[in-house]
C-alpha cells in the first residue's frame, strides 16, 4: 500500500496551524494519531483571501479521499482580518474549550475540505491591571493544555517571536501578556549595529551558558538598563580583551544578547507571579530549554510541555466540539 | 565678489563632522565665523580609506585657495578602525581640552589639505560601575561645550542614534553611557509588527503630547514592561475604539512608542543622577525639546545647547591646540 493511499484510508480529520510565515498540518486519525506531516512556507504575510485553498490544497491535497468530505481544523493567523477570513476574538476572561464557538468558515470551491477557522482572543483594559492584547494562535496551545491536563493553573509562557504570557484558573484563561522578545532579538542580532558582533547563537560554545545566565539576572536587577547593556555589547566586542576570538565570540556575544532580551521579558512576567508558582512553558524543545535556564536563573520554577501535542489537543478538542455541534 | 571667492578669502580652516551616514563641513573664519556650510550623503559606512580624500574635495574643494595648505580638523567615524585612518580611542577618565593628543594624519594626495582625525573616548569595566562603551564624534561635542562654558558639570545628554549620557566635572568627562534608543525607535516605527500602526511621528498632533508624557512616565515606573508595552501599541491599534482615525492615530502611538523608547533610557540615565542635579542636553533643537519634555514628565531639570555650537566649539579647541602644537 503507498504512503498516500494509506494516509487518505486512516485519515479522519486534518490539523493546521497557519502563522504569519509558514503552515503546518497533520493528518490525524480518528484516535489522535499522527499519520502524516506536511507544511509550506506560504504564511498569512504571503497571501490575499483567494490564495488559501489553493495553498491547502497544495500542501494536503495527497491526504484527501477520492470521495467525501474532510474536516480541515485551523488556528493562527489565517483567521485574522488580513487572512483567509476574520474569526473574531473572543475576550479574556473565557473558557479555553469553548474556542469552537468563535470558529468560522470561509468559501471554498473543492467539495472535499470542509475547513473551519479557529478565533483568536482579544484583552481590553481595566481595573484590574490588564492591557491591550491579542494572541492568534497560542490560545490553541493553551486549549490543548487544559485538554490533556484539566487542573493546570497559573502562569503559562509560550516563547516565540511574539512571546505571550497566560493566567489559567480552573479551565479558563483570566488575563494575558505578549512581549516583542523573538522580534527584538531577530532585528538585534541580524540588523542593528550589534549585528558586527553578534554570531550563531549557540550556548553550548565554552561560556555561552554563563554569559546567558548572567545576562538575564543582570537585566532583571536592573530592567532600566536594557537600551544601554545592548550598546554595551558592541563595545565589549570592540575593547574586551578577555573574549576569545573566532566562533566562539560571535556566540558568546548571541548568549548575551539573548539573555538580554529574555531577562528583560522575565523580569516583567515575574511581577504577575505569586510566591513559588511553577511556569507551565509551551514551546518547541530548543527553546523552552533555554527559558527554563532563564527562570531557573531567577529562582523560578517551571515544567515544560511539548508545543506540537499542545496545538494537535486544541486543535482535535475544537474537531470534537465542532463535529458534535449543528453545521453552521 | 563671487561667493566662492569670498570664502576663500576669508577661510581660515575646516570643521568636519564626518560620521557613519553622513559628513558635514563648516567654512571657518579665525575668529570663529561661519562662511560656508557643505555636506555629503557619503558617510563612513559608504566608504573605503582611499574614497575619503575625493570625498572631502568634492564636498569642500570649492572653498580652497590657490595656494597654501588649509587646516581640516575632523571628528566622528572618519577616526574609527574601519574609517579613513584609526585615530585610537582615549580612556576615560580624560581632560576634555586634550583631546588634540589623540589625533592622527592620514595620508594625502592634494598638498591644500593639513587634515587631522580626532580620536573617540573608550571606557573599560571597573568597580565604580563604569561599562564597555565607547564614543566618537560626541566627546568633540562635550569638549566644545567645556570650552565654552568652562564651569559646566555634571550629568549631560546627547540624544540620537546612540544616545550619550556623559558625567562632566572639572574639564573633564570621568564616565558615560550609551543607549541604542534612537535604533530601537527607527526599527520598532518602521520595521517591527509595529510598523502597521505607527504613523508620523509628530507631537503636535491633538493628544499626541499627552500620550508621549504618559507613555515616558509609565515605563520610567516599570521599566520591565517595555516589550510588553511595545506589542501593546499593536494590539491598541487593532481594539481601541478610543484612538482618533486617520493621521492623528498613527501619530497618536508614534509619539506613545516615542515616549516609551526615550522613557526606558531616562529611567537608566536617572539611577546616576544625584538628588536635584539639572541635566545640560546637548543636540538639534526639536530632539532637544522632546528630550526636555521627557524630563519634565520624570521632574528632572534641564537646559538645552545647540549641536552644532558644540560641535563647532570643540573642533575649533582642538584646531587652536593643534595649531600651537609642533606638528607630528
Amino acid at each position: 500500500m503507498s504512503q498516500t493511499r494509506e494516509v487518505a484510508e486512516r485519515l479522519s480529520w486534518v490539523a493546521v496551524d497557519w502563522g504569519s510565515s509558514n503552515l503546518r498540518a497533520w493528518a490525524m486519525t480518528d484516535d489522535g494519531q499522527v499519520v502524516a506531516r506536511a507544511g509550506s512556507e506560504r504564511g498569512m504575510l504571503a497571501l490575499t483571501p483567494d490564495d488559501y485553498e489553493a495553498t491547502l490544497l497544495a500542501t494536503i491535497g495527497d491526504w484527501l479521499p477520492a470521495e467525501g468530505r474532510v474536516p480541515v481544523r485551523v488556528c493562527g493567523m489565517a483567521g485574522a482580518r488580513q487572512g483567509w477570513r476574520e474569526a473574531a476574538y473572543l475576550p479574556v476572561p473565557t473558557r479555553l474549550d469553548g474556542l469552537a464557538r468563535g470558529a468560522v468558515r470561509p468559501a471554498l470551491e473543492d467539495s472535499r475540505l470542509d475547513v473551519m477557522l479557529l478565533p483568536g482572543l482579544c484583552q481590553h483594559p481595566d481595573d484590574a491591571g490588564r492591557h491591550f492584547d491579542v494572541m492568534r494562535g497560542e490560545e490553541t496551545q493553551l486549549a490543548g493544555l487544559v485538554a490533556r491536563e484539566p487542573r493546570t493553573t497559573g502562569p503559562v509562557c509560550l516563547p516565540g517571536t511574539h512571546a505571550k504570557w497566560a493566567r489559567l484558573e480552573a479551565g479558563a484563561i483570566t488575563r494575558f501578556a505578549t512581549y516583542l522578545t523573538g522580534e527584538l532579538y531577530q532585528w538585534l542580532a541580524g540588523q542593528s549595529v550589534l549585528r558586527h558582533s553578534i554570531g550563531q547563537d549557540d550556548l553550548a560554545e565554552p561560556g555561552g551558558h554563563e554569559a546567558f545566565v548572567a545576562a538575564v539576572q543582570e537585566v532583571a536587577a536592573a530592567p532600566e538598563t536594557f537600551a544601554n547593556r545592548l550598546f554595551g555589547l558592541r563595545a565589549q566586542d570592540l575593547l574586551d580583551s578577555g573574549l576569545p576570538p573566532g566562533q566562539a565570540r560571535g556566540a558568546r556575544l548571541a548568549a548575551r544578547l539573548s539573555g538580554l532580551v529574555i531577562g528583560l521579558e522575565l523580569a516583567g512576567a515575574r511581577a504577575a507571579l505569586a510566591e513559588g508558582e511553577t511556569v507551565t512553558l509551551i514551546g518547541t524543545e530548543t527553546l523552552a530549554a533555554r527559558y527554563a535556564l532563564a527562570l531557573e536563573a531567577l529562582a523560578i520554577g517551571c515544567r515544560c510541555v511539548d508545543g506540537e501535542a499542545a496545538t494537535l489537543a486544541g486543535l482535535g478538542l475544537a474537531h470534537v466540539t465542532l463535529a458534535r455541534a449543528p453545521r453552521t
